[in-house]
């Protein structure tokens, strides 16, 4: 006899006979219900809720005796681990008659993570490598095929696994553990429909109860940030970074292109220095979530063409100069052994993003796969600000992508009280366009500098340095106080009518944060800070002033600050600066850590990597570093054009073009080539 | 204007217009020309000779005109390398007229290489590997994909290689090879049909004007043989072979299995050995064929189970204990990377055979691929005789096969005076029935001892013990000879009527050869001798013996000897001790090296490795060691059932069965417990 079964909330229906348990009809129906033990009631991943009631909706109407009763297996679990109320395990579950059966999101393989920018879609899950209990024959000497081979034959009869291989360590320690389960064991398999590859890459005895990992990793020049990631549920159970340590070598990718140039041996060396970093990174991450690093299988890797390069163990030098030759663009998948990390199993999966070209890697990729500009119907502008800032810009019919060489000073660097943004950090700054004095926030306190009870919010830290977003605010802050010229030059204490101006050399300086106490250093925004900032700005804005030529327009509809920086930057602050076109400012928002987040979309599903190989495809590469016009818009974008207008003006003011394109200085002519020479 | 072109041997023909170059003709007909540098009078791998006169036959006269005439490209390879006479560049002849060319067998891609063993069938060459000159596109800013995706796009375009993948060492130094070359490169691309998978695993500037070669490697217990073949000719161009420095852990495989039972980390301890080993033997190759280790870009490996799994890193104890499980049974493509062979370039394509079962290795699917018993119509008894005798058995009908625990006696050890088949060793025997006096050759000198000059052509070598075959045609002689009784026992001084018996403890001993020089050592065949002797003779004989019961036949066509043993083995004395079924001497033949010649067949032909794995799925193991019936077979073969015919009525004598299944001695009885115990 047969009995109408809807699966919510997929709306999947069919007609089973008694008796069928709900994962097999789950399971013919094409329902998204997990299992990894294939219905044995070992797992608990086929939990399912089965409503009663009228439902008009599906046209059914179901009472308690639509369903066998609660058995012994399923109250082995719920004494072990707990089922949630009305839970039933979807194995041992059989259909007795009419029946509506929900779904919940953890029991689906395909369950959607939940990002937190509200601006972003969420992940959905479908992770290329997934947990398989099988039981296997045992040897037979008249039948003497390999374990491996029964273990295929296993997986092939029980899942439908065809075309498998293993990988070398899995076959080493596969007897033993198909011995110590007793024939019943777990596998590890990777699938690569791209690739046409499934692989077995790891194994364990019987069921196995813990979850398997994956690692998301932002490579960058001056941070390793790596994200440890439940491969079934999408979690980030923790994340953690150290500093690249290629550092030593180097502060910017350029110099590190240089010591590989000069330096026989230099590029391996480095490639040796952070393949160790990432080995400590595993490890200090595994320990601190307590799991073992067996659990780890794949690793997603976005990072900048220089660091791909060192990475994979490539000389570095081609992306030293023109055409800027990348020695490989297209995605690359390795195993661990491959890249000697001994922090992972040997046959734990590597996957690089591609990279777009030799000033645009795989984090743009990686960014373009978060951000989807190719997917927006608005004209959308993407900054990622790091050393190099990556700037796309596109909508559905075209995306463009460039590099622009903004140097260190967004991140605080070649700044005379600059700092990392680290707990001592000023972060935030105004300055009174009447008075000229200022007030700021540091990192690590949550008042105001001129709010009661800073002096002792800040004892501990100290007030240490400008961090990024801090000397981005004061330049912007000291323009609109009158403090600067549209030049970028910081005026005498008689042109300002302040002595926080003080002489300093030739020019002057401005003197931000004094203290009587003789531990704590002044802090003060000189004119070298300003010019490297107005290098940094100009380079920016070029960047992205080159894409809107390209593309044809004058205008841009969004703006998505991307990184660590974009997340603390002040919208307001950069447009006075005139780093980012014009844009009303609701429509200028923060994605946060996008190329951190490509990678863990790429890590949890694996269409995700087609689909960005074929979006990289497709994104016009525009090369600033020969392009006349860049130049241009470099020296034009060095002013600071703006007017002393009162605060209150600004959402209005930042609604007008504030570049003027007039004619070079000096000054401006030497940054310009020293731009060049740096490129 | 259309002209006839007829290409021999192939007899292929095709209608071309005037001009067109018989390097294209030819591709286009499919006729096998090679060709490196695709038609660019580079590599000069298409030499032809054209064909002048009538040819009734081809229906075509051929004069002259009908080719275009010596160019620039020609004269040049000719100045600098020499074309044998008539000989042309296929790419740089252009027809004119009908035409008729013969393709010499050195430009043939497919070629014939003639083996040496009569009975055997010539290797046509099909290598995975092939190189590739190719022209690539300079890297260009505005279209920036990388090196390896334009060198990927320039062998798709000129050569119709697609979905290729490149190996990271290779990609590492893919940029400064590419302009060193100055955008030509000369590319390895090693092609597994069966894996679908065409990879870049080596790369060198502009054309390669060198060969690539392969190592077929027959990893035994004692000895590791390397053969050094031309990929493209394929020609051995240097053999070695090194001791298997495993022996310090175990002089047979059983002894290292229980090394690594008892031993933690004894396997890894033996696998870390066995590839040192290696790699000092591809490096020694190298030196001595004086060619560049980067050149070196396949090895096939054939061995037994044990030192597969050793070779492989995983722990053999599952081989030494029923049911024999291996961890994996089929063919398997590393790279050497994943062995850690640090003598071969990391993405060198190794290649494991199969293994039949857990006695029965990848040595003697080799054995299986090199003399076909699938393709025999004969019954053909293949016995390759090692530490353990693999025997196969079979004809067009089906194959089986086992192996029989002979232990070391048959290759000297285990023997009093026994030593390796080396310069001094005694290497045939005979004795006279009448005198029982004996006479023997050793191994580096002409002569027969009784023969004038002998004592001066051994002075330097000296006369140092006995060697497998030695031991073997002296135990059948001493049998033929009378010094023997049926159950193995040596006569008294009295019984034999020679002084050269003596008493020897409760036994006797005879005594071969005994010198004045008191540097040269006595040589002696002492019962234990015989007894070892009777052993290993036993489990061969029983071995074959089951697998013909298996068959269901009583007698067999043809015994074919395999190994170093067999190709020294004198089939007559063999046969008079038991060794092998009775069939007329004239069907027993020596096949050499079988297993080596098999690595070789699959290094050199890509088709043979699927053909073996075919093959190897369908023989039938026949497992010896829970066979009862080998238990009888054994003690039943104990005996040496001859009686003293005279040497002359031999042949008459092989062709009668010479095992009498008689009751069992109390000493067989033992022997057999403790043969028992070994398996």
């Amino acid at each position: 006899m047969k009995h109408l079964v809807v699966f919510t909330p997929s709306g999947k229906r069919g007609q089973f006979e008694t008796g069928t348990p709900v994962l097999e009809a789950a399971q013919k129906l094409g329902v998204d219900l997990d299992s990894v033990c294939g219905g044995r009631g070992i797992c608990s991943k086929c939990q399912v809720t089965p409503s009663f009631g009228d439902f008009p909706k599906h046209g059914v109407s179901v009472d308690q005796s639509a369903v066998s009763t609660w058995n012994a297996i399923e109250q082995r679990y719920h004494d072990k681990r707990g089922l949630k109320p009305n839970r039933r395990l979807g194995c041992q579950l059989k259909i007795q008659g009419d029946l509506v059966v929900d779904v919940p999101a953890e029991s689906q393989v395909h369950k959607q993570v939940i990002r937190k920018a509200a601006s972003s879609r969420n992940i959905e899950m479908n992770p290329a490598t997934k947990l398989y209990y099988v039981e296997v024959l045992e040897p037979d000497m008249h039948e003497p095929k390999g374990d491996l081979e029964r273990l295929k034959t296993a997986l092939s009869e029980q899942w439908k696994i065809d075309q498998l291989d293993a990988g070398l360590s899995t076959v080493k320690k596969l007897q033993s553990i198909l011995r110590k389960g007793e024939w019943s064991v777990t596998v590890a398999v990777n699938s690569i429909p791209s690739e046409n590859i499934s692989r077995i890459i790891n194994i364990w005895p019987g069921y196995h109860d813990a979850s398997i990992y994956g690692l998301a990793i932002d490579l960058g020049s001056t941070t390793i940030a790596a994200h440890l990631t439940d491969l079934s549920s999408g979690k980030v159970v923790e994340s953690s970074g150290v500093m690249n340590p290629q550092i030593r070598f180097g502060e910017d990718l350029m110099s590190r292109v240089s010591y590989a140039m000069i330096n026989a041996g230099g590029a391996e060396a480095m490639t040796v220095e952070v393949r160790k970093a990432i080995d400590k990174l595993v490890i200090d991450l595994a320990e601190s979530a307590s799991i073992n690093k067996e659990n780890i299988l794949e690793a997603v890797f976005v990072c900048n063409p220089v660091m791909h390069h060192l990475l994979l163990g490539i000389d570095p030098i081609e992306l030293g100069q023109a055409p800027f030759a990348l020695a490989t663009s297209e995605s690359i998948y390795l195993n661990a052994k491959d890249l000697n990390l001994l922090s992972l199993i040997d046959d734990a999966r590597i996957y690089l993003l591609p990279c777009i070209a030799g000033h645009v890697g795989a984090d743009a990729a990686a960014v373009a796969l978060s951000e989807q500009p190719n997917k927006s119907e608005d004209l959308v502008l993407i900054v990622d600000v790091g050393t190099n800032a990556e700037i796309l810009l596109g909508n559905t019919e075209r995306v463009l992508a460039c590099s622009s060489p903004t140097g260190p000073a967004f991140e605080g660097a070649q700044i005379s009280s600059g700092q990392r943004a680290a707990p001592g950090a000023i972060e935030r700054v105004e300055i009174d366009p009447i008075s000229k004095e200022p007030r700021f926030k540091v990192i690590g306190s949550e008042l105001w500098s001129d709010e009661i009870g800073f002096d002792d919010s800040t004892k501990k830290i100290g007030i240490t340095g400008i961090c990024g977003s801090g000397i981005i605010e004061a330049v912007a802050e000291m323009r609109v106080a009158g403090l600067l010229d549209e030049s970028g030059l910081i005026g005498s204490p008689e042109a300002t009518g302040t002595p926080r101006s003080k002489p300093d050399g030739r020019t002057y300086s401005y003197q931000l944060h004094t203290s009587n106490d003789a531990s704590q250093t002044a802090i003060q925004v000189t004119q070298g800070d300003i010019r490297a900032i107005q290098l940094a700005k100009s380079a920016l804005y070029a960047g992205a002033k080159l894409l809107m030529d390209e593309m044809g327009v004058d205008s841009i509809d969004k703006v998505v600050l991307a990184g660590a920086f974009g997340a603390h930057i002040s919208s307001k602050h950069a447009m006075i600066l005139g780093m980012i076109p014009d844009v009303s400012l609701e429509n200028v928002t923060s994605a946060g850590n996008a190329a951190g987040t490509g990678a863990r979309i790429a890590l949890c599903n694996i269409n995700a990597r087609a689909s960005i190989e074929e979006i990289v495809g497709k994104i016009t590469k525009v090369e600033t570093a020969v392009e006349p016009k860049f130049q241009e818009h470099f020296v034009a974008a060095n002013a600071i054009p703006h007017k002393t207008d009162p605060f209150t003006e600004l959402n209005k003011l930042v609604q007008i073009p504030n570049h003027s394109f007039n004619a070079l200085s000096e000054k401006n002519g030497k940054m310009g080539r020293r731009r060049r020479r740096r490129a």
